[in-house]
């Protein structure tokens, strides 16, 4: 498996500051009217569930923001699969940072960490199978690269990033080109060379046209297992099939074993539940 | 009930932008590859399911920022009910507009209408009781204002917007100060006189000691319906209670009928399925 | 006393940015063609009159901005009174990055303590009253957070921050609704309920249709000694009242001899005369 | 005189954006509870005293900000004279959107009015002489184009923008240069053509030192009149002279009657009385 | 030849920002003090030699931010080869504005068409032989995506945009992987199935080890044509082959005429040569 | 001559983020498919031809923005003239920090030091004639202080740096003045008092009557070096004057020979061409 690696920052940066302005905005009244300042503690985040843990660089990145004074620390790393109860980082330092920061922190880590636990169920549905679990675009608005990244950390893969590094037809684009043969041709000669193109296909008839006007790649969308299994024994070796459409975790592994290379799902980024994280405040983090 | 009014352009107008960059990027290649410039069409966004509306204005935006020259039109209105097979608005005008800014339209409407949809089925759940179905600060990071106004879309109630306009002294700012009167008394001593003193307590005890040292309104965390029961006949009338921790669409009837005033639930934003809503091409848009 | 607590880096980064770009622009000409490079000095921040301090973090955020080679060092701390001749900060290292910095931190400095200052006038002329000295929305623009920053360090308390965390119905709200019972009325059944509703009010029935409507907090607005005095005696214990309008250091004690509650005055922030605060360049700095 | 020329946008705009997000913030809560939606009404922004106006197309973007529906009529122009009174705008529109822009609008207006009010008093106490009244560079944080547009409608002239666009020597340039004639000599082999030098002096030898090394223009501070008239008699016709330092309403003609080209004063800019504007709702605005 | 379409907006705006900030800042203090307000003319933009034109959207967008008053009128499309004095647009309103947008319309326009014209000669110098002239990621910093629009509107064909839409395997990453066999491979396991992977080769042998291992596309780094050639005549049909690194106009035939598919050359966008276009006042633009 | 300084962070800080976003995007995926993570290396970027050395700040800098554990270390200063082979800078960590900031670093040092060479060869060219070589507002948009910076370090001298800091009277205000001695005389009444007044003129009369208006700059623009030889006989001594338009490498020295102060050349910024420049990775940056 590839290795895990955080998104760069410019891709998270600006969602963590405004989603820090909206909660925190002029400032924790609460705390402010409640608890002296100077007041550190030690504080404790941890899982309240099984789930695979996802988020954690975003999370010191946000009490870091808050206060560049805490200290965070890593108990486990992104990937991981944890037990109910486990410690994910201990935060040292100022009360009012760790309380500022708190609620975005979980509000983060319990989404990315929802999105990788729910991957990681489709993934194991299909074991054995050698079919990959793959994301769509309908991830969160602002959360591309982090929601794309959770997929990984649960052990998916990744689709294109977004409508600029991988050219797929739709139906929209083939209606358009008045067929699938000159959508397919019209994307062919005029494609970055370093680009594969990708068709949508509805039937055999259509999947065949399809790779004899080039295609690389087919995304049979709405299909059955029967109809995949149909279009797979037809088709050329080199060809990379992908399904989609109403795929659950109740039918997956149906899928899967038709032997398609890539079965991909957009619930795994729009509808994936929050994992349940807490901070737990664990004492006196010492003299100031 | 309230009007229904969609938060200023500045609350959401950022998180727009970078869902926009982050899926269209430096171009949409497909389209570009695929279709001729200048090809004009009609679409059409309806829903696929039953569901309340949330988020018209915001897919209003997300087309004009991707072109200018499109014209949107609703069919309908946010918080209203709508069958599957609705159609939602129209939008005219150039094809790569229209699927430049498709998926993430539709991205903003399934996530807002299913925080609405979902809003709406607790609000069901205890009609007739009085009880108030309310939110939390568990909104997914960049949504605060879209999430909260969905929750309005469904029928539900608002709590504070964030750290800034509203004092709620929760289990860790209770052990700074000491004690729950302390807590309070410092609160009630420095706050701002526009505000009101929430204070969460897990006891009779710590409710009594909460009201006798002057707090407006009580949060009951992860208490039985019973044990809430308790404390509203103990309690002084004019004191606000809320009912939260651990309440789902099967058991929300029974902590309303308790006659807690409000019961907050952070799943109504951080984990609502997304509702299944799509675009379809109708036909020419005519000459351009 | 609350403690003083600085805002949010958020709420004035983006004041402090525009302001050094205004006047630093694409550089300082003349240090650059009189000075040469790696000039190494020390320098002292004084008060050139007595004066309440306020603002000295911006002071330093302003010097690690231009140069973060420079040393800054507090002499004193904000809500402190002193002398005239008193050193404030010192400031060591590259005499280009002190020129650069100089007039914008003094330029707030002068500002901020003169709202301080101004603000512990009106303290003073109110002492031994029980009566607050309370600020407005009448802000410098972009300097809300500060403003009311520095008037918490003059002594004085805080209104709501703006429009969104505070309920104060004026006149114009009242002529919308038709009348102050139904202004309160529509407010106190609509408004989220961590806010209190304040009404502005011009006689004594009007309080009274205010208060009976459900009003917390009255606003009397331009209304002499004798008739918040009336008000008072008439109105219930538990409301809080608030006084505004034509209130000078003159007159500030008869209003807070009333009784009344607290005291609001626009010009503690947008008149403030800027107190006398001078940079000066001591010697070397050492090698650099 | 100069025609009078509201500064580029970019150099205000991004100042008008923050001071609307710190009041507006997440939403006009007031006006939400309290006045329905739709509601259209008429406005008056009036002076409330006799005053130079300044700041009107600042009111005008204010608005559209605000809300793009909104109609602003302008009833007169930045630098007019005007009674107690006089009407300056009229806005007519929805009238959520009026109250959400009415405090930001003042507050801009009552300040800009108040500089380019002050500076006319300035102005006319120097009247006849041929004096010039100048700015300085103490405008406050983030208002520089503003504040000096202000002095130019008030009849004044503007120094230098920033520390980019004019080369004044002043005693710490003139320390690390050693003396004024090796600073004044560094300046004017290293300056960029097109920017005079400008060197402040404390007495007449060291104005001769800065004039026989190539200076241009001297800035005379902390020099009584009389100090000021020696030196004009005995330096070259061709050299523009400025006194600064202690110059008020009351003293400034004596200064003015010795000769001089130019005061510069930084109390027209950094504390200059809000002068008193208002907003009055007329009534409807007709059907929306 | 594929049509010819410009950048999204957010691939350009914050650069044209900067840019006009940086030239315009604070105002244009020569038409200021030379020029009434309200005086209106007619402009011409014209060729001064012949040329590919390239960045009229660019010049329209530039003056619709300087006076959105401005009307611009294209007088001829990118893409197109103009003689000298070609008008290439017109411009009519307000002086100032035009006066404040000419240099860096100008600016613009030059580099661009310079970039298509150098671009249109290397084509014009390989034509008939069917190899593409391609960019590459030396672009100016900033002009990403301004740069490979002009390289299309020369007639060239683009390279991938950036480091995420394009696998190309360099020295470095063959070293670091220990062989071209090792880096290809890991790449092909690894690389998401919509990306092509491009290995740069030497020699035949690596030629050979990179297309084994999977490689989709070959860069021939610094070879002669003959070396060429041979690589040519050993390597698999479907091989898309790029030769790079030395190549000029002079010897760019020679390259064609081997067959290889793609040349790519750095100086078409870094070290193009900006034509000569220059801005003409025609006269009175009417009343205005 | 005046020592180099790098300009203000803010001058090129938003030129940076912006190239770096464009190249880097969402990832590297190149590296990340081929690369493990945790590898380091020493890297070394060296001239690839004789050239004059600028930009290695931002070299710095766009290495820190990409991963703040790399360590680079300059070899060399900007202006300072060196040999092809010489390595300018050494970079020390993670290879993938490194392989995403190269090209941006090298494109910035390419351009930089491409201008700056550029312009040390009209330096030279003119060498012992006294005359400046001075640039122009004709450089690539976004690049003004960095490409007035790169001037400075080939030995040239700027002119004004925007429309802001100086007043050059061209064609076409003189046209809307109606006359030279008009737009002079307007010039002069209304400039601040800090800047010269610089006006182009195509003759001898049109030179007179600039003067005698009180022009203290004259712009001699497409003039013979025989035409400029009579106006400066017939000038005044005091008068700085300048020529312009189709000044060439060639014809240079004819210009400087006349005895006019200063040469202005837009190509030195517009169309210099890169120098060669490269990275190499040198081998194991030792244990991370």
């Amino acid at each position: 498996m590839s290795e895990l690696q955080f998104p760069p920052e410019s891709t998270w940066r600006p969602l963590l500051e405004l989603a820090l302005a909206e909660d925190l905005g002029p400032g924790d009244v609460t705390s402010r009217v409640s608890i002296p300042q100077g007041v550190r503690v030690r504080a404790r985040i941890e899982a309240r569930e099984a789930l695979v843990v996802c988020g954690l660089p975003l999370v010191e990145a946000v009490f870091r923001a808050v206060d560049p004074n805490l200290r965070v620390d890593r108990q486990t790393e992104d990937g991981k699969h944890v037990a109910a109860g486990t410690p994910l980082l201990l935060i040292e330092g100022p009360v009012h940072g760790i309380l500022s920061g708190e609620r975005l922190a979980l509000n983060f880590l319990g989404h990315l960490s929802g999105v990788a636990t729910t991957t990681h169920r489709y993934v194991e549905a299909v074991s054995g199978t050698g079919t990959q679990i793959v994301d769509t675009r309908k991830t969160l608005p602002g959360f591309r690269m982090l929601d794309k990244y959770a997929v990984l950390a649960g052990g998916g893969v990744n689709h294109r990033i977004g409508l600029f590094d991988g050219i797929l037809l739709k139906d929209n684009h083939i209606a358009a080109a008045g067929s699938v043969g000159a959508a397919v041709g019209n994307a062919r000669a005029q494609a970055p060379a370093n680009l594969r193109v990708q068709c949508e296909v509805e039937s055999l008839d259509a999947a065949r046209e399809a790779w004899e006007a080039g295609a690389d790649m087919l995304l049979l969308d709405n299909r059955t297992p029967d109809e995949i299994r149909e279009i797979i024994a037809a088709c050329p070796k080199e060809l990379v099939l992908e399904a989609s459409g109403g795929i659950t975790l109740e039918n997956v592994r149906a899928y899967a074993e038709t032997g398609v290379h890539r079965v991909s799902i957009g619930a795994l980024t729009h509808s994936a539940k929050n994992v349940d994280v807490a901070l737990e405040i664990e004492g006196d983090g010492g003299a100031g």
